[in-house]
């Protein structure tokens, strides 16, 4: 028992035991130790090492930042260290920290492992004061270059190091433009600066309280911990929880000898990619300014030019660039995204690292790659974000237009869409189909109910739901963009309007979503369509070589199979049977069978049941013909089948000569307070075995006019939502039994199986085994029993939790590893204690999600399964995690 | 992948290494071999190895039964078995099986390790045919006795061997006593009764198209393989499941020479127990009937004499079976039951066995057989069934009493009441409170806002909801009784009527339930009140002396901590604030928080309900002063805590200057699809903490000024639905921060912790345990979460289930061990290894049941925790899981 005076803390250990080297040379290291370097660290060493001109300077590790954010304190030598690389530097330069005749001038960066925003970025021109400007002046021979070098140099420490808003410079600066009637910054003279440095002086003694300190080895050390407490600002937190960026212990920090681009017109600075970022086309791309600080590029006041001009200004250093970029791509093998200076006509390399780039580009450049030798097929498949691959796949917002982003949700199905708004189903198709409108279908939530509304809407937007709800499912499986979860929107459907604070947004106006992004936009905004190239196809082709696990999809159409088979599909892993039920002619007859008093009145309607879903299952098993068909049974709760409005209600009361009050009292008792939790999979199939026994007669007959045909079926039939090996081994009886009734007309290979979703079954997994052919993950019905989360109500806190960092990512989109895969694993090994060949897959919508593949691939599962748009994502996910499992 | 050639079979082996005898003399066995000869063979062998008289013959094991029900076959060796131990019974006897003159008779009965009542039970007189028939006159010389005995054996050899309707038999018999113009049976001559057998034999031939088999040898091997069949019949299988008996690999059969009580006056047959066993005192207590068979006594037709009678009528043999029953007592030290047949002035025992008993009897006989030094404490205590207490802690319908059942539910909280129906809280109020009537609500769920209703009902029906349902729980909680998930009924709460089938209930009509059967009865039944005696506190005393496990109590109130304090609880294991929110005086503070538009907003009825909160916590903490409280802080989604009625609506929208569509509209954006998996637990404290802070000052202050007063207040703050250690954390923080702002003040001891009760929680026990002083499993959501079953929505398919032996018990009532309970190890395990001596108990509801209470034991658990009721149960549980774990 603690008492009030023992409150423990956890402490962060981490580092204690690491490397006592704390800061390295830019000619002690290379790119191997991004790790404690960081990547702009190692880069600098790398390019160091291999001769490429860089300004001297060192590097502190990341380790130094972990032990001083967790205990506000260095480590034990490494003031020495500091002081030692310093030195080198003043004597490699032959300049000195605060010589008054050649003072050293130093950058300050940041830079984890990972590229990350949100830190402290950068300080220039650290070292100057009021003496150390003179000696800049003296080698220069220029004061406006020297004082204005000085006043940015404080206005970036005091924005940065101590937080003093920069406005008030900006301010400071205005002014002073005013009195002397300039209006250009670079129209203010030497003498003019040098006042605005004393004025901005001012600003820092009166906000911080503290006079400007001139030392430069105070500077250093101010702008060494500035960077290390940016670590875990909010932004970087922010960050690092947004881009899954884990397992990082700190940032490095990177100090360099200042070189100039604005010293002159011999001077200049640019950036640039070794091929197009955009295309991939292999041409060198970029652009520069003469003249100019790297801030100069990107601040858009001068309009930089293409780097081909360069050619003609300064030949030599153009040829030294050029030299220099394919060195640089040749030893990186890959496309480098570089940022140089010229200083006085000589060429520096500031910064190489890889390049962003589209999915086009990525697929080009992988596959121009191979061909010129750069990379074997296995780095120029891993070189590609599969991710990435969904802007090949679905319409995109063209690159660069403007966004009126009024709402955020969950990037529930990728794609954009623009369209009208509209609020039910039936409104959806009276202006998609009558109207030839584009719609986007906005509900609280979508149930299956309003599947033809969605399926003509552009795309669909809900209050409430996850990465998993109804709507998100869907939209993934038609490859059809949505945005769910978004919780900044009321919708009231009856007065056809949607609230965002203040906005109302009405039936009729326009709004574009971003699936990918979550983003609903106000208006309609320019789209780019999707276009698989021969380099996509090139990439797949690849996949396929390298992956080791199989890849399904989960269809329930004719018409999803075909998209599905030309990503490339292998087989489906999970057919839902009950999609099949809404059809307009059908969901009469199922609500006949559910509203009939016993088993003979369910008869009827069964027999016409089994009719329709013996065609489907024609058309599917032609489709898919020879490769492995997984069917699940019945799943959802029967209420979700009837009808909700009072008109709907009296229209089947009176088709079945009931009244409205008896059909009322039918649904009102079918209701559940927490359906998911309820009489729903195999516990359908064990209290109606009828249903079941019709739906296996259906695929039986279905396979038997197949296989009869020519065709070849090979049927999974798996059932849903076992906890118990009883239910299993009485819902296998039944089956077994049904096809067994079809005697020597049985032609087509079949197995028996289940779903594995509860964390029960995961548990019991070994005697579940005993009584399944093979195992399916449903890891969208584990996710939720395991966390306790509603796919369709997670909406709630799930975004707060994102936000907080307590969550990392959404358990719903890729695989909760530490728990929901643990359940995974237990299963696994339980399962081939007792059936080692048993096949195992998984048909979790995570089976599409980039991470997940890779899980799965170490789990050693046979098969991930997801919707037809995702079936490329999983093979080249699946041919990177061999290729990683392999090295 | 198979094909539909080969569809494998699990067959089940278990047998196959066992013993190779298969057969045993009584003279060759004990009471120890109870599992391979059944309970009532082994005592046959040891009362005979104790020289009890009991007539001669052997048992075939259990294994041969497993065996011939699994493989239809029998083992080999066991026809030569049978044929020796056969042998020997014929020369014990000097008669012979078949032999015209001496012809040997015997009983064939089974017995099965635990008593079973539904298998075949019984055929005496086997071995009588036309021949023997004949020499059983010539040893009795009694032609009317043989032919009687004879008939009487076709009777019973053809309803349970053969299948043929007793009924024909009766019929028969009917006729012949019409024709022969006599009215009782026993007026039928020996002649009329040989005339029958063959008419008897003709009613076989004709029913199962074979003669009546009358070699001997025949007969009895048809007897046994009907014992064996009936062990899988449905009666047997049902009785196994709502007996929770599982383990039994089948039964045994015993072969025995007849005695005979119907030869004539000198002859007889009673059954007795050794103490009285409906009070416990000790008395020999039974009856008898002269010249009968042990049917007679049974059916009723003659009124058999109380017991002391029979010193009157056979002195001889009333001696020896005083000097008999004392030697059976003291030999089994345990109340027996026995049978037994005095046959020519000759006493033969044909059974003994542990008597039933009521549970003030068996209370009453452990305490003085400890007196008596027949038993030891340990043995008294493991001598009661604990769940039987419940019937000494709540009213029981009076044994006897007629039951008109009208409908069954789950019996869900014990006790049995009687009342007039209503349909809402509000009519119950009216009711019992303004016109004093007892009255039964009855509702299709109940609610939090009920808890008034239920208060002043007798008891409560609800037509949904399982054993963990909000009104179970509550009714266990008050220690009134409870069926729930009672799906026969269709509630019309609008109509104020319910139906079964064609049957209607209005309001006001009477109706009684049991509680602890789940049945539910027409009319008012006599009740029976409950009495806690002396010999109840006695064992109660010995329980806490050898218990190693603590037992808490979950209670809201200081009203429940006094009665759980009666019955012994030594701690509250779950305080759960959220019932405090429900009374009238705060339910509109607490929904003022909630339509609160900000924080700022939910000042105000924060600080309110912080006062009432604290004072709550008074009363908690001074009634248990100096016993640990675990209090959890707000468990259930907000929109629990809302109106559902418009009128109730309107009401709310006045008080808070609101418009009713503002109100609905919130309620409506609360509302979730399934709540149970919801914005709940810390999940609330996350996105709403300054509700949780409020709780925690209240609770703090509470604490403050309790120990301030002389008291001792050991407070355990436990944070629902952690399923991530990241929660724990975060609520940590701001618990240890909110307590820490009352500095010096805080003069009381505190841990702060988590329930365990979703998956996850127990996968990452180790991370979790990090944050956490004290562990409490909340087994009711980790079974909902475990199996996927919502409390509220079991009822659908948990009785079909449980009907058809899917399920072996309700995991709500009883730990699910194989897989909640391998979650439960997991987390135990994890959590030890990182924090060693870390408290961990149970709070959920199966912490009162007996089973769950050992194996809690057997995981090692600090404390079980239950309601108030349940606590006698709970401490005799945990004392017998002591005894027998150290044993």
């Amino acid at each position: 028992m603690i008492s009030t005076s023992s409150v423990a803390k956890a402490s962060n250990s981490a580092g204690d035991s690491a490397s006592k080297k704390f800061v390295y040379s830019f000619d002690e290291a290379d790119k191997s130790m991004r790790d404690i370097l960081g990547g702009k660290g190692a880069n600098l060493s790398e390019m160091t090492k291999i001769g490429v001109p860089v300004p001297f300077g060192f590097t502190i590790t990341t380790t130094v930042c972990d032990i001083f954010v967790n205990k506000s304190e260095y480590p034990e030598g490494f003031a020495e260290q500091l002081e030692e690389k310093l030195e080198l530097l003043e004597s490699k330069m032959g300049k000195k920290f605060g010589d008054p005749h050649k003072p050293l001038l130093v950058s300050v960066r940041s830079g984890a492992a990972v590229s990350m925003p949100g830190m402290m970025d950068t300080i220039l021109n650290l070292g100057l004061n009021d003496e150390t400007v003179k000696g800049l002046i003296e080698q220069t021979g220029n004061a406006r270059f020297a004082y204005d070098s000085y006043r940015r140099f404080i206005q970036m420490f005091s924005d940065v190091v101590l937080g003093i808003d920069r406005e008030l410079f900006e301010e400071a600066l205005e002014k002073m433009k005013e009195r002397m009637e300039k209006k250009e910054d670079t129209d203010l003279s030497g003498k003019d600066l040098q006042e605005l440095v004393n004025e901005y002086k001012e600003i820092v003694l009166e906000k911080s309280g503290n006079k400007f300190p001139e030392n430069p080895l105070e500077q250093l050390k101010f702008s060494i911990e500035a960077v290390f407490n940016s670590w875990n600002n909010d932004r970087a937190i922010a960050y690092r929880r947004m881009n899954n960026i884990t397992g990082l212990i700190g940032t490095a920090v990177n100090v360099q000898a200042m070189v100039f681009g604005n010293m002159g017109d011999d001077c200049g600075t640019g950036v640039a990619f070794t091929r197009n970022p955009s295309t991939g086309e292999k041409v060198f791309y970029g652009e520069f300014l003469m003249n100019a600080q790297g801030e100069d590029v990107v601040a858009g006041i001068r309009t930089p030019m293409p780097i081909s001009e360069l050619e003609k200004i300064d030949k030599n250093a153009y040829d030294n660039l050029i030299e220099i970029k394919d060195k640089l791509e040749n030893h990186y093998t890959d496309m480098q995204d570089i940022e140089f200076t010229i200083e006085k006509g000589e060429l520096f390399l500031l910064q190489t690292r890889g390049g962003k780039r589209t999915a086009a580009a990525a697929l080009r450049i992988a596959c121009e790659m191979v061909e010129e030798e750069l990379l074997t097929k296995e780095e120029a498949l891993l070189s590609i974000d599969a991710k990435q691959l969904n802007q090949l796949l679905h319409s995109q917002i063209k690159i660069g237009a403007k966004r009126d982003v009024i709402a955020k949700g969950l990037p529930a199905s990728p794609g954009a869409a623009f369209g009208k708004v509209v609020f039910t189903a039936e409104d959806a198709m009276e202006m998609a189909v009558d109207k030839n409108e584009k719609v986007i279908l906005v509900r609280k939530e979508t149930s299956p109910e309003d599947i033809s509304g969605m399926n003509c809407a552009q795309g669909i937007l809900t209050s409430r739901g996850g990465m998993t709800s109804h709507a998100a499912v869907v939209c993934r499986g038609m490859g059809k963009c949505c945005v769910s979860g978004c919780t900044d929107i009321i919708v009231n459907s009856g007065a056809k309007k949607l609230l965002i604070g203040d906005l109302v947004i009405k039936e009729g106006d326009v709004i574009t979503l971003d699936g990918s992004t979550g983003e609903v936009m106000m208006g309609e905004l320019e789209m780019q369509k999707p276009e698989l190239t021969e380099n996509f196809k090139t990439i797949m082709e690849w996949a396929d070589e390298f992956r080791t696990m199989t890849v399904r999809t989960n269809v329930d159409t004719p018409d999803d199979c075909r998209i599905a088979l030309e990503f490339g599909a292998e087989g489906i892993g999970l057919c839902r049977t009950e999609h099949m039920f809404f059809e307009e002619d059908r969901i009469s007859l199922v609500r006949k069978m559910i509203l009939a008093k016993d088993a003979d009145g369910r008869m009827e309607p069964l027999k016409k049941l089994k009719t329709v879903q013996k065609d489907d299952f024609v058309g599917i098993f032609n489709a898919m013909t020879g490769k492995p068909i997984t069917i699940r049974l019945l799943d959802p709760p029967l209420h979700e089948f009837l009808p909700e409005k009072n008109s709907q209600i009296e229209k089947l009361a009176s088709e079945m000569n009931m009244t409205f009050e008896e059909v009322k009292d039918v649904i009102s008792s079918l209701g559940e307070v927490n359906p998911m939790l309820g009489h729903r999979g195999c516990r359908l199939g064990i209290t109606y075995p009828d249903i079941y026994k019709m739906q296996v007669q259906a695929i039986t007959e279905a396979a038997i006019e197949v296989s009869s045909n020519g065709g070849k079926a090979d049927i999974e039939i798996e059932i849903p939502l076992v906890g118990k090996v009883n239910e299993l081994k009485v819902m296998r009886e039944l089956v077994q039994s049904t096809i067994l009734e079809y005697g020597d007309e049985v032609n087509f290979d079949y197995k028996i199986g289940t779903m594995i979703e509860l964390p029960r079954a995961c548990l019991t997994a070994d005697e579940i085994a005993k009584e399944a052919d093979f195992f399916s993950f449903g890891t969208n019905d584990l996710t939720q029993m395991t966390y306790g989360y509603s796919r369709d109500d997670l909406g709630k806190f799930v975004p707060a939790y994102l936000d907080q960092g307590i969550l990392e990512s959404d358990p719903m989109a890729s695989i909760d590893q530490e728990g929901v895969g643990k359940l995974m694993q237990i299963c696994i090994e339980l399962a081939k204690a007792e059936k080692p060949e048993m096949e195992i897959g998984i048909c979790g919508e995570q089976g599409g999600d980039p991470e997940s593949v890779f899980f799965c691939h170490k789990l050693g599962l046979d098969y991930v399964s997801c919707s037809p748009y995702r079936v490329p994502i999983a093979r080249l996910s699946a041919a990177q995690a061999a290729i990683k499992g392999s090295a």
